[in-house]
């Protein structure tokens, strides 16, 4: 397969197109709002992981390309499956947007950038109270011998951290079950902003899940122990955006 | 009690003193550094809420003065108790620093500062291999009527995520129990660069707490989901350091 085959087949140049207008349609139908993640390509040919937010009347209010991109570049022989995000994808053009749709301020992130507290610091500073992401994390980490339970383990913490640091409710779906025959971790979960999961999904099937997300649940949090305008010190925050790797001590 | 009755009975204008000899003595007789909080007055008479990291041969190599002061400075006369942080201290005059001391690169942090993302990522690009912390956390949240027991959730949940997202073991110690009255929470850990608790105390009474901190553990996550020199974007981190609260959407 070429790579204009590849693309051809795995991309999206339009959005929404023949393959999903159905469930636009029916969205609309129903009055609900959604979040859908798809391999974009944009009419300049570059590639991104890109998701959208669409409004209860089916239009796409928000675009977010995915900025951290995991995986490698290279085929990799001995490896029993390849993630070559960072040679499909190019990174996301902008930082992570927040929308004020459907009721509720709406930030979006994909998949790994759920790991980087940045990104959701990103989104909280513009006053986020939803964060919604999808995900695909297989059981098997190809780089080293990891336990498997630890996948898990690491989606759960920091969802739950994250929303509590940031006090905004966060959503997280899975695509589980199998792929290419490897396994893929399930684990959907709504997290509320004391950090609790307030629902998560029981099988690696089909599942809804759903909460009445109180948005001022976050309030408290917001005036008190996270009121950021009074706490925060970004004076002392500087080598966040200075440094890209791990270096040397500051001098003290 | 005068101001200045209260600072000469509370803080330390020297360190160590003869109140913390024993303690610098033993240590050094038994070959074992550590990490000692404490509210300082400097000779300038700066009040700051202060830690020290001390070697084996029980010589300061270095200070951390608490940069995320929490609480308030007015008297709340309907609170059960007061929460006087940022009235008794001044905010730190510098970032968090890493020493490389007692055979690991070691970080240093003060109680309220785990729960902020920025503390341990400040950290972490300095090389960090292990985070030390002290903290007293009241089980009663006084500015809300707050669940109890969120307040360990969350001890743990800040540093279970920490210890993962920076590749770091964090070791934080409570001082527990009973003060004016009021309880602490314990739950003192020491967590794995795995986001696992490798050892928790399980009592709220004196108890010491030990693993062999394997420093290699953290290599794997450092050489590839948190390969920061390939995967992190601080040109999309920039609102992190330019915004201190909430603000408007970023125009996408």
């Amino acid at each position: 397969m070429s790579q204009e085959e590849a693309e051809a087949r795995f991309f999206e140049a339009q959005m929404p197109n023949a393959d999903v207008q159905p469930l636009f349609d029916e969205a609309r139908k129903l009055g609900i709002g959604f979040y859908l993640g798809y391999a974009e390509l944009t009419p300049e040919g570059r590639p991104y992981n890109t998701a959208i937010l669409v409004d209860k009347s089916a239009n796409i209010v928000g675009k977010y390309r995915k900025v951290h991109l995991p995986g490698h570049v290279d085929h990799k022989p001995d490896a029993p499956f390849q993630h070559l995000e960072k040679k499909f994808f190019d990174v996301g053009d902008r930082p992570w947007g927040v929308w004020d749709t459907l009721g509720a301020k709406i930030g979006m992130a994909l998949c790994n950038d759920r790991r980087w507290p940045e990104t959701w610091r990103v989104m909280s500073l513009q006053s986020a109270e939803i964060v919604v992401l999808g995900y695909n994390t297989p059981s098997q980490n190809i780089h080293w011998d990891e336990p498997v339970h630890l996948r898990m383990h690491h989606h759960l913490i920091t969802l739950q951290a994250s929303a509590y640091q940031n006090c905004v409710w966060a959503a997280a779906a899975a695509k589980c079950g199998r792929e290419d025959g490897f396994h893929m971790i399930g684990g959907s979960v709504i997290v509320s902003p004391t950090g609790e999961i307030a629902a998560q999904a029981s099988t690696e099937e089909d599942e809804v899940i759903a909460v009445q997300a109180d948005l001022d649940l976050a309030k408290a949090f917001r005036q008190n122990v996270f009121d950021f305008a009074r706490h925060r010190r970004p004076e002392y925050y500087q080598l966040i955006v200075d440094r890209v790797g791990p270096g040397e001590p500051l001098k003290s």
